[in-house]
């Protein structure tokens, strides 16, 4: 039986089950030039959120009672296109839904021997460009620096401070369990490691983890966490604006402490990305994320949720920080 | 009589004449190597005020009982180093007295033939420094782009609108009073002004001003002005932060929208710096506002206060926008 997942409402504030549907639907009719996919995996990122909201933004808003989309991994299983043979295991953006067809058109092929297929949504895919391209584009990490991570323990973040550890800096990850400070330093070879769930104030703590001041800020979060690493920064910081999760379903407009005043004393930067600005250099990013994971530099750790009908919980739940590196649903 | 003049307290909120004290002193015997100088114009600026706290910032707070310092034309009245000459002018940073003796270290020579005197405090000085490298090095401004500007008809912000003239760009201005509104237009070339004082919506103002959105932000002011423009900033937008004179005498920590969603939104970036930081350019810089002078492409305005006593008021003035252009004390 063939399914798809709708957006029914939009969210006011933190999205519920209620706010998606899942309707039956039939098989598609397959065409000439069409590949007939099935849905493997399914990423649900923060960003989504954004997707939600009827406003302007780099990507159009989600519609109502159309299917939700994001990045799938899905396997070609019959094709009326020459580029592609059943069996094919392609990634790219698509519907939410089990099967569907397409033209080929933004599908790449990815290879199942190279990695486990769940890791082309993530550390080969766009959560570790994300980390790869921030932290070096933007944040111009230098040995012997210093680089707080928020967020440190999901998808992006976990890449980030490996990364940053191959570039000779030293580490400090945010996030919101004992058991993710744990992995931080144990799996992902943070220097140091902070909970800012029961840490009542995050500037000092900060402080303590990175006496010689923050030069980078790799910032998945925003929010309360921010202030406190925005009080430790170093003239001359780069503070790589990535996500905002811990703001964005706030229903009235966020407020905090200015940062003006901050930028100006220390000459720093804050600078906002999405990972498609690096397009032209995606395949330069897989190339050397893939090097690295290779030689064993880089670790990575996922979230799995079975089912299909499971994507929206999966989604929902990445806002109460229950994912532990990427969130993917396996659907089937 | 020679005279000093001293920070007596350290303000809390804007400050007042009492937290000054103008003292007499004895003048200075010469020693062999310096020379006996004589202040002709004192610059006031709004990051004294930051110096004033006693905080760590990019340059040391001033101390209690001890004189203010700031950039200065001085006349040599007297030498004994074989580098200057009695009647040479010369500029530097030098504490607010009447008289004094320097060894001549980091001041340099000024022509009064090039420019008025005053002018090496202003447009051939920090200020107009401070214009040209924040904004063509931070900024990157292009041709066909729009450039808002706040505290626009101040000493920096009516720099900064003729340059990115010159660069091609749309000029919007915004400023505190309708004399200066008419300024920015009829002086200064600004194509769009606004006044922030009479403006109730200040980000429909600058949707009116700016309809293609903003590309280039030199904000010298910050708080609500920067909130109106922040709502109408374009992808890859460029925000300088170069000043926040409304917050320089808040005295709890200023708060208001949180900025990470919009540079996530947009890929833009804020960026604050200090002049200092391009000290190794400031020779290509003074070159090039030279030249833009003197073939009449930019234009100055000065507010200048006659006497020595009244340097602590014309400083005070600042923060109520009393001045147009450069703010400087003719001491005698």
């Amino acid at each position: 039986m063939n399914k798809e997942i709708l957006l029914k409402n939009r969210p006011d504030g933190k999205p519920s089950i209620s706010d998606f549907e899942i309707r039956e639907i039939d098989e598609p009719q397959l065409n000439d030039g069409e590949i007939l996919i099935e849905a493997q995996y399914i990423s649900v990122d923060p960003y989504l959120r954004g997707r939600m909201k009827d406003q302007k933004s780099y990507i159009e808003p989600f519609k109502l009672d159309e299917p939700m989309s994001s990045a799938l991994v899905v396997k070609v299983t019959q094709s009326k296109n020459d580029s592609f043979s059943e069996g094919d295991f392609l990634m790219g953006n698509l519907p939410w839904k089990k099967i569907q067809t397409s033209n080929g058109e933004n599908l790449r092929k990815v290879d199942a021997n190279q990695a486990p297929l769940s890791a082309y949504l993530g550390i080969l895919g766009m959560t570790g460009l994300t980390a790869y391209f921030g932290l070096t584009d933007i944040g111009e990490p230098k040995e012997g620096e210093t680089i707080v991570v928020s967020g440190a323990a999901g998808a992006v973040g976990s890449v980030v401070g490996q990364i940053a550890k191959i570039k000779g800096l030293k580490t400090v990850g945010i996030a919101g369990s004992d058991e993710k400070v744990q992995m931080l330093k144990e799996k992902f070879g943070y220097d140091e490691a902070v909970n800012y769930k029961t840490t009542q104030d995050m500037a000092k703590a900060i402080n303590e983890g990175a006496p010689n001041g923050v030069d980078v800020y790799f910032d998945n979060v925003g929010g309360e966490v921010s202030d406190g690493v925005l009080a430790n920064i170093n003239h001359f910081a780069r503070v790589i604006n990535c996500g905002a999760i811990s703001l964005y379903n706030e229903t009235e407009m966020p407020t905090g402490p200015r940062v003006e005043p901050i930028l100006v004393k220390n000459s720093a930067k804050m600078q906002g990305f999405i990972v498609r600005n690096y397009q032209d250099q995606f395949q330069d990013g897989i190339k050397q994320l893939a090097t690295w994971l290779q030689e064993d530099k880089l670790k990575f750790e996922e979230t799995i949720v079975e089912g299909f009908e499971n994507t929206p919980q999966a989604f929902i739940d990445l806002f109460d920080g229950k994912n532990k590196g990427k969130m993917v649903v396996k659907t089937s």
